[in-house]
């Protein structure tokens, strides 16, 4: 069984690092012995010791190489040549492995409809929950039931800042400094704290679920660049820590089922489950029909989690070509309208400066009225007397969230509303 | 496809619904329409209205009803005859369905063999951890990694029940009456309760996890009944709650590796994830080496849980009998030798009664020293004038069980020891 690697980083290191090691393992495992055919990367004359792969095997020649391959890893990621190599693969009749969020994201179908063609296998267990099973399970073990909801801790970079944020108390740019260091963040973090990755990673994981199409354009996507160290204050007051969610449900409508996906910071409960995820942990937790509330929890990147994911993806596409079938293709059968982030039902948690005289609170609260949005809970700060005026800390219940973004925009412009100072959406309140 | 069903309790009532009521959905992930072609039960004339099958599909004629089925779904549990229904069922070519811990835990190989030999489907996904993904990806996604240690809450009577002794204080036979009348147990709760039940999922999981055939008989077992609400208090006081743990373990031995497969109560700390595990929940925490730790979290049992899981391994056993192929047979490759419970190394909780002078700390201490076992921490309990004794509680350092329980013995009949009141073991400490 000829394997060839398209990239090797740290996870490509890793994956060939096992499969020369354990060959005997996996020859056990398979029926059938794996054999790395070459490694593709854009410097031959790197030195990568710990691939455990001679120098000889590592080529510039992409194409020559997948040529030659029962199964092709994918680890270079980016759109391009990754799709045009993968195609190439699978024209070929090569099973594909990926980890390549950001191409299933952008063009999956393109890449799902050719390994159709091809009747080759195609997995990227590590494109979500990197080092943890997540993916299969969605996708097989869960194919009786119906999901209702995904909500997930999909990025490690971002649980990292916002954890050590609420254990330090430290400011957003301090805390991503730290871990540019650690080397949890990237030099250009913007991927990561913009949301795109989770945004990739919402789309896969939206597909699966429900059995539609979903791409990376379809997700309403926020970052946590704006997130302060006094949202995070503001937080534990209530009882909640800030997490970076990707949020994939089903709606059903009167005139039928939708979904909603979508990335952003959000309040959650400590009590729930996933509030207890910290540093660069990843969690999903399912709702679905049958099976109640589960959750899946682990490493969401790093090279030898990540391995661990695109290993059980290549072994798997191996017993396949020793013994015969195929993994289950994409299953779009569904075709679920997506809505956009104003149908989304949601709660808000908003701080406003107002200005401190009798009168203010009924001011606001009628606002919020005027648009149909309920007020949970309300705090009040300590009154300033040098400015005069006083901080507010609402959380609305829930309602759809064009009405509450609407309210956002009238307090504002409102004659005693100073600031307002932040606007978080709140889950699972 | 033909679908037979053997037992139409709760979950087969739950199975045949959602078959007949979401036929359309199965049928798009299938490929193919899931007919259910009859259901085998004891009673015919008991009336099954949840099912949503109609009357005359119930049948007694279980071996004529399995000849004529493309996929078997038992549900009836126990050893026979659901072996000789199951092996009958493989012989005539029919993929095979099953939630049967039981009848897997005493005799798995049987059934993998008749499996392999007639090239079928043989799942079995709802037989531990019912309600969530457990066996799939241990079996599929970690196919490539190495797995070290997999610690597990399997039981959900079990937890219910210390988990509620743990919020309210009271004692076991109270909790034990409570959850009968709940439903969370049964009338003769020995299964669960003994830990048998626990020790059929353990033998599984091991045998998924470390590609080696255990079985039932391989595993040590104790169950719940002696630990009182004084153990529950005192596991508070150090940090800890008390769980029923399903323990398989891989230890590197100078000679190679071996395995540890065991059943019993444990001290788990509350920073633990697996001390949130409440009510009737289960979760399984699984170390390997590349991926780390991670963990799997849902509901343990429940018909319309345990249907979700049975479900999934029907459309994925429809599939490959559409679309060509074969789940991944059992892996015995690597036939790790069993351990005993001595050779287990962990660290105990001890409760004494000693006698209330001076030196005697001494004496107990060297008790533990001369067996080669460290003490970790140690709390004495105010002393008592009317009998003269005092109390001690203490937390040994990891150490052989056959050198904690023979410590446990001399303590027993020590002088100054006037009784032992407890002893349970400690997890992740």
């Amino acid at each position: 069984m000829q394997v060839a690697l398209l990239g090797c980083g740290v996870v490509g290191e890793a994956v060939a690092r096992q499969l020369v090691d354990r060959s005997a393992e996996f020859e056990a495992r398979v029926g059938a012995r794996l054999q790395i055919i070459g490694a593709a990367v854009r410097d031959v004359d790197k030195p990568r010791p710990d691939s455990g792969l001679s120098s000889d095997l590592f080529t510039t020649d992409s194409m020559g190489l997948v040529a030659k391959a029962d199964i092709v890893v994918e680890l270079m990621g980016g759109l391009e040549p990754a799709r045009e190599l993968l195609l190439h693969a699978m024209s070929q009749g090569a099973s594909v492995v990926t980890a390549n969020k950001l191409l299933l994201g952008e063009d999956g179908p393109t890449l799902y409809d050719a390994a159709e063609r091809a009747g080759v296998d195609f997995y990227y267990e590590a494109s979500a929950g990197a080092g943890f099973p997540l993916l299969r399970p969605l996708q097989v073990n869960l194919a009786g039931d119906e999901v209702h909801r995904v909500v997930g801790i999909v990025n490690g970079t971002t649980n990292f800042i916002l954890d050590k944020m609420d254990r330090t108390g430290a400011d957003l740019a301090d805390v991503l400094a730290e871990a540019q260091a650690l080397g949890y963040a990237e030099a250009d973090p913007t991927a990561d704290v913009e949301g795109y990755d989770a945004r990739a990673k919402a789309a896969i994981l939206a597909s699966l679920a429900f059995h539609t199409r979903v791409s990376t354009r379809d997700v309403h996507c926020e970052g946590i660049m704006s997130i302060t160290a006094q949202d995070i204050a503001a937080a534990r007051k209530i009882g909640c820590v800030i997490k970076l969610l990707a949020i994939c449900e089903r709606v059903d409508t009167p005139s039928g089922a939708e979904i909603n996906v979508r990335v952003h910071p959000a309040l959650v409960a400590k009590s729930h489950p996933l509030a207890s995820v910290h540093d660069a942990f990843n969690a999903v937790f399912v709702e679905t029909a049958l099976a109640g509330e589960l959750m899946f929890y682990g490493k969401g990147a790093g090279g030898d989690a990540t391995a661990s994911s695109v290993l059980g993806d290549v072994v798997q596409a191996a017993r396949h070509r020793v013994h015969g079938g195929r993994g289950p293709g994409e299953s779009s059968y569904a075709a679920m309208p997506l809505q956009g982030i104003g149908a989304a039902v949601t709660s808000y948690s908003i701080r406003l400066d107002v200005v401190d005289r009798p009168g203010v609170l009924a001011q606001v609260a009628s606002v919020f009225g005027a648009q149909g949005v309920s007020i949970e809970s309300m705090r009040q700060g300590v009154a300033r007397s040098d400015t005069g005026s006083a901080t507010l800390h609402l959380v609305t219940q829930q309602a759809a969230d064009a009405a509450l973004s609407r309210t956002v925009e009238l307090l504002r412009v409102h004659d005693d509303v100073t600031a307002v100072t932040s606007v978080l959406r709140v889950e699972g309140a």
